[in-house]
């Protein structure tokens, strides 16, 4: 099976390098020509900053890129690979976008008679490497079917959610909401600490071994204790999902109070410069106290 | 050691039969008669409405009721134990209260020659059965080694946060401001995964194997996928707590976005008329779903 995975971020390059080790035959395309080079180096078919070598070669197509608008391009812009693919070529969208935007790719994957799997990912860059994401999918059966040897090589977990395309997107923009709200309430919290005097690791002991702990408060609060805000996931990751969270509740006409509420603190702190950042920077907005710093730093 | 224990609800019940299993000599008050008999047929030393037939033999006093009004009462109300106690007796304050009745409490056992150890618990009533609560405590040091058995016998895990009194209130109002955020975040997720179309069940198993998962979610949100509200802890128990959380956020001017959200979100389940359900029926307030329904009920 060729698989040409588009995106080589920390997700896309850890599926990519989890399919090479599956055995199977993977073609990378990124702008970063440190990406290709380091695709390549583990064994890659082939790489490029666009698929003109090879699209004709693949079997499949993952899509691992940031948002919508680069899905769009990687597959329809100027150089765009839909047009250069074999008829009824599937295409797996693992970004996280809208449930509008899947149905709007579908219908323009169809236009260009090829197949569309809604199917966004969870578990981090650690679990990408490890070939153990999770990934949410609709879509229709056949195309599950083809694709079982490539889910199989990069996923702990797929969950068959049925034909609908759209549902993919929605579960994992329900489950972005919760992501999302943990990471600032973690960061609400431990700010409260730091207000109160209380010792920051001691707090973060506390919560991780008690009731109100969450994956996120563990994975991400960690940080805010050591003083080191290194993205490996940035604030603006969660100001673009949010952003899609509450759109989604706009589109269903549905009230999302605390997930309104997160975004707009996203909103603040990438206004106030953290953008880049680790998201538990978001805890930086909170003004009156004094956080920890990193050592050394 | 001699033991009196002032509350027997699911927590207050645990730990006293956890005492009792430690081979401690356990006293028990409450007003239930059938928490008290059932902690005299365990083997309870003595059992009462008041702890006037044995209050003068305790060597410590731990109060597990539910609020800084109880707790008064039972310290120094008609009936109030404080009166009645050896001089220098330990209590061990394990209500969740604010940081400022966790200070005057101190000031009035002081007053009375007692000492205190303020001593908020969490673990929930499976954890206080299995006597592995965790306790967050502050307090002198000799009280923490004059409770050692005690500790020993309840809990799992002791956090010694040092001898300020009121230290052990706020790390529990900092915890239960991520637990009671959990919570409705969950039920905001599970509404928006219901207008969706989403099957819950399905959404819980996602959740419940990704990153967005909290202990909060795993534990409450499978009684909604069931339709079952019996609480094990009521939403009331979250106006309280989240009241007492953002009450700490105004006594130390601070801004809590998001348990202010989460508090709004239980007042309101509360004045719909599900205070007396479990927690996770704050998923009522979202109009407009269709929720799953217990079977056979």
């Amino acid at each position: 099976m060729k698989v040409g995975f588009i995106g080589l971020g920390s997700m896309g390059m850890g599926a990519a390098l989890s399919a090479l080790r599956a055995g199977l035959t993977v073609y990378g395309v990124d702008l970063s020509p440190a990406a290709l080079e380091r695709l390549e180096q583990a064994g890659a078919a082939g790489v490029g900053q666009d698929a003109s070598a090879f699209a004709g070669d693949l079997d499949a197509v993952v899509l691992l890129v940031v948002n919508a608008a680069q899905c769009r391009d990687a597959l329809f812009g100027a150089n765009g690979i839909a047009p250069l693919l074999k008829p009824g070529t599937p295409v797996m969208v693992s970004a996280t976008i809208s449930p509008d935007d899947a149905r709007r790719f579908d219908e323009d994957l169809r236009a260009a008679g090829l197949k569309m799997l809604d199917a966004p990912v969870s578990g981090g860059a650690a679990k990408a490497e490890t070939g153990e994401m999770t990934i949410m999918a609709a879509g229709p059966q056949d195309v599950f079917d083809t694709l079982e040897p490539l889910l199989d090589a990069i996923a702990a977990k797929v969950y068959n959610i049925g034909e609908t395309i759209g549902l993919g997107a929605t579960v994992k923009i329900v489950h972005q909401l919760l992501a999302g709200v943990h990471i600032a309430a973690g960061a609400e919290a431990m700010a409260l600490a730091s207000r109160a005097g209380i010792p920051l690791d001691l707090m973060y002991d506390v919560v991780t071994n008690a009731a109100g702990n969450s994956w996120m408060f563990e994975n991400r609060m960690k940080g805010v204790v050591e003083g080191d805000y290194t993205p490996m996931s940035a604030v603006d990751i969660f100001v673009k999902d949010m952003g899609l969270v509450t759109e989604t509740g706009r589109s269903l006409k549905f009230p999302l109070p605390l997930a309104s509420t997160a975004y707009a603190m996203y909103l603040n702190a990438s206004n106030a410069g953290y953008g880049k950042e680790a998201d538990s920077a978001v805890i930086k907005t909170f003004a009156g106290i004094d956080l920890p710093k990193k050592s050394g730093g």
